[in-house]
């Protein structure tokens, strides 16, 4: 194995090219990882392959399934580690070996306990040459959720912010429509067909009537098959969520993070809906967010998308939970008396003040979108 | 004359060249409008000219004085109709003529009304063919502010707002400090540099120890000669503003807007440091804005960069007056206690609301800047 240093322009932009088959599967894959694998031979693409779904085949079997013969002796690019385990379908490592592939060029190890490192390590005992590390930022940032939930034990929690130029979301008498444009609207519904989840408590969910689900096809997804709708997860202590109310209405699931499941106000008939209720510890301010959040990710959660009111969404904040923030920055000013799109603890000291870092901004219709991630403190960079 | 689309590829790089000429006296033509002049003959540059500073040559003059003889038979760009008028230098039109130029090419009219069509008029009449309008709305653009003192009768607005994500300036406790990073506070030196005026309220540099020069160097503003300092205008209604301020030992002058001259705390040692104290009449709220911005365009500004507290800032803005805002936006949260960047007046409908367009947005350092013109409304569009 070599360092990221040791590959040539060659590497890196087939290596690039498999970082986007991944991307085809960002709606669809969870809980599995987002994979592309690319088989290259002579300088010529003789196999592409992405993983879709759980339970359809991995990236290296599409990709093999295409080359054919035309496998032996071709370099797979591949961007997570092949599988050593059989799963629904047969691991891919020793898949590749038996197609006669000389060399894999691997992004990273799959820390899947499963795999970690195994995969790599059947190749190497047939003979194959493995080069890991290969755009292993890029191949980290497709699958942040994943590898949140098999290293951290929880999802990667993007927080959502549609806000005016002053923070504020709403008039200090609650209007609150058509802050951001049509354009960032749909952009929104791109976001969240990319999480496993959706993260709300139920006072939003009861002010704004929200549905949250996707609500583009297919087609505009850039997919085939269905569109996964992301589950809609509920912050609902005393299910106060009516079991009529409009979220219903839409397709997908419903988590209910609750005291009790058998106490509040409407047990029965939200199970009747279909609703999931889970019980959660409450702590002194509300329902205990660590544990939602490690209870999502054992549930298979990948990526949760927060989109709340000030309190839940600051609370995490406060907490350091969320690990990216998206900005939909409308340029429009509310006023000091409007509603802050966030309620944080209180500072006394700016160095307090949590700090982040502009991953990403560009124009979104007539809006600005922000992506920032916590800033890493200079003294660990 | 003919229209902007009668204008070909050639004729257009060559303005886009004239206007980067004319840039480069931003920092230093104030009164005088910023102006580039290009000569070409049989395709190449004989000539190259732009406006410094008042009392120095026009920019047709700086490039006729390079072509010499190569003039006879050249196209002239001008970012602006050439002078009809003598003034401290002979007028442009008629030394253009006399040269032996045989096309002008204009972006504009100049509106002065000592011009006003006279210069290209002096031009036709002597056989010279004149175009005009070409890049018209990047000239305008890179005149608004002496456009704006003509044409309106008052500076083109800027207010700078340096606020965090959430859009506050300051904790709770006033502390303020380091909200933006190194970069964009040398950014604002360059926005300061570019506009005739600073405007402040008294306890902004009272809270603050504001200086609101430009400790820029000539070199690092890419200009030969000296800096040209912007008046610092401080709204002083009481004459608080004590004489031995810090903002008295930074270059430049210092011009306090008062209710009465001869009252308030402090008018002789004011007088005594050399400040221009200015009588303007009280409304409600306050100085009257509109007569302080009129008062600055008689004064010969063109271009006044706000840099006040929320409530200077917010009360121009609700008045219409802020033709641009330039938000440097750090990536920190404040929490919804700490300080808003404006105060505005309460809105009862989103309709309401002042609505901006981003007319360009850009990271400097860690920090992001946007730049919004007020968005003009669907109908008039
Ligand atoms: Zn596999
Ligand atoms: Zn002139």
């Amino acid at each position: 194995m070599v360092a990221d240093s040791g590959f040539d322009e060659t590497d890196r932009r087939w290596m690039a090219e498999a970082l986007q088959l991944a991307a085809r599967g960002s709606t669809t894959t969870q809980p599995n990882p987002r994979v592309g694998c690319l088989l290259v031979k002579a300088g010529h693409v003789v196999g592409r392959g992405f993983h879709a779904r759980a339970g359809e085949p991995h990236a290296e079997v599409m990709a093999l399934r295409e080359a054919g013969a035309r496998a032996v002796g071709a370099t797979a690019y591949v961007t997570l580690e092949p599988c050593a385990h059989v799963g629904r379908t047969p691991a891919c490592a020793p898949q590749l070996v038996t197609a006669g592939v000389v060399r894999v060029v691997s992004a990273q190890t799959d820390p899947d306990p499963r795999v970690a490192g195994a995969g790599h390590a059947i190749l190497q005992a047939a003979g194959v040459a493995v080069d890991v590390g290969l755009l292993a930022d890029e191949a980290r940032w497709l699958n942040r959720g994943f590898l949140s939930r098999i290293e951290r034990g929880r999802p990667w929690v993007t927080a959502k912010i549609a806000q005016s130029l002053d923070g504020r979301t709403a008039l200090a008498n609650g209007e609150s429509r058509w802050i951001t444009g049509p354009e960032a609207r749909r952009d929104v519904q791109f976001l969240r067909a990319r999480h496993g989840a959706i993260l709300t408590g139920v006072d939003t969910v009861l002010t704004d009537d929200a549905r949250l689900n996707v609500r583009l096809s297919a087609e505009e997804l850039g997919i085939e098959g269905p569109v996964r709708q992301p589950v809609r997860v509920v912050l609902d202590s005393g299910l106060r969520l009516p079991p009529f109310a409009p979220i219903f209405d839409a397709p997908g699931d419903i988590w209910l993070y609750t005291r009790d499941a058998q106490q509040g106000i409407h047990p029965e008939g939200l199970a009747a809906r279909g609703a999931a209720l889970i019980e959660a510890p409450y702590d002194a301010v509300g329902l205990d967010l660590d544990f939602v959040l490690a209870d999502l990710a054992a549930r298979g959660i990948n990526e949760v998308m927060v989109e709340a009111g000030p309190k839940l969404t600051g609370a995490l904040i406060d907490r350091g939970r969320v690990d990216e923030l998206v900005v939909y920055q409308a340029p429009i000013l509310l006023g000091h008396e409007a509603q802050p799109a966030l309620a944080l603890r209180t500072l006394t000291q700016l160095d307090q003040a949590p700090r982040w870092h502009i991953r990403e901004s560009q124009m979104v219709g007539m809006d600005l979108r922000m992506t920032l991630v916590p800033a890493v403190p200079e003294s660990t960079q």
